[in-house]
Parts: structure tokens; sequence; C-alpha cells
């Protein structure tokens, strides 16, 4: 297997960062154009393409949002993590811990996005 | 998405129990016939089919093995999940803390399994 360009925890790291401070187009373009999303896994949607997974982000595209790396692993061209997202809604904030399983195009692109979580994730802050 | 007749939890928490204290042969029979593993991710080598992965998992039989579940996530038919594994062998105690993901059958049996981790996860006791 040919070494990638860039780290998997430096892309891992730049998409948390990112998902709280880009827009959605921003997020969409660290995916491969033909990169797939599932979000929650078992959710029933996969979002294929990049322009799919722009709209997945535009969901939450002016909702205050803080991500923060928990725990990472990474072989070869794939990664997991645990990480906490903290989203901001008028009154309401509610934070979600989910695990992300992803796989990286040899330049660094996101090629795959699996987020496993549940309402037993979420607690209400 | 049919419902399954175990739940994923369920599985997982008899997986860990089973690799501290069955066989080679019991863990593998959590597997399906046709199952695949790869432990580690990137490590270059997938086990497929129950005999490989019955081999893959003599390489610990007669080692005192400790699991313990730490966090778990679930979706479909599919579950993700960090767990810590003490092996001890002879004077040395190894930690290692893996990220697991695994897909499952309608009926319970693992379908596939794929162990993130490397050295920087391991930790000498």
């Amino acid at each position: 297997m040919r070494a990638m360009t860039v780290e998997p925890k430096a892309i891992v790291e730049r998409y948390l960062h990112t998902v709280s401070t880009g827009s959605a187009d921003d997020v969409a373009a660290l995916y491969a154009e033909d990169a797939t999303l599932e979000d929650p896994v078992g959710g029933g949607e996969v979002h294929i393409g990049r322009q799919a997974i722009a709209g997945f982000y535009k969901n939450t595209e002016g909702v205050e949002v803080e991500t923060e790396l928990l725990s990472f692993r990474s072989g070869g061209h794939e990664a997991a993590f645990v990480f906490a997202i903290t989203v901001k809604m008028g009154e309401s904030t509610m934070r979600i811990e989910p695990i992300e399983v992803m796989t990286f195009t040899g330049d660094g692109k996101i090629a795959s996005m699996k987020a496993y979580w549940g309402p037993e994730n979420v607690t209400q802050l």
C-alpha cells in the first residue's frame, strides 16, 4: 500500500475543525468527489457524492457547533475515532459522542465516513 | 432492514467474554462461516472464513487475557466500540485499547470484524 501524502490524524483534526468553523461546502471539499457518507449508520440513508454530502452538512449550517477529538486510532488508509460534538440551537445545547470510521484516498481526501451513534449518546446540557 | 434476532451489544459482550474465557474455536464459532477479520486494520492481512479466523485466535490461546468494554455504539446490523484487552505473558503484562467495528448477520453472527489500533495504543503494565 502506498503511503498517504497526508496523515490520517491531520485529516481528522482538520475535518473536526472545519465542521465547527466552516461552511457546508468547506466540509464537503474535504471529501473525494465520489465519497459516501452514512450518519447515523443504520439510519437508512447513504449520501453519495460531494454535492449530496454538502447538502447533508447544510442541515447544521448557521448552528453553533463545537467539536473535540476524544480518542483516535488508524491503520493504512483508514481511521476510527471517538469525538464530541456540541450543538447550540437557541436556548438548547446538546452534546453527542459518536464513533466515526473514515477511509481516505491516497491524496488525503475522505473517501467514506460512517458515524455510529444513537439517542443514548445524546446529552442535553 | 429486518430486525436482528440478537442485540448487537449482547453479541459484542459475548464476544469479549469468549475472547477472555474461551478457546480459539469458541471465538471463531461466533463468526459466520464466510466472515472476514482484519486485525490490525492496515496490517496487510485479512483472514477470510471461520477456519482462518480460528487460526488467528490460536495465537493467543493459552495466554491470560482480560477484556473490558469501554464505549459502545451501534446502528442497523453494525457496531463500533472501544475496549481494553489485557494480555499477560509470563512476567509481562500489556494493555491494548482498540476501536473495533463489526457487522452482523441477521441471525446474530459476526459477519466482519476490523480492529483499529497501533503501537501507540499499547501500554506495558
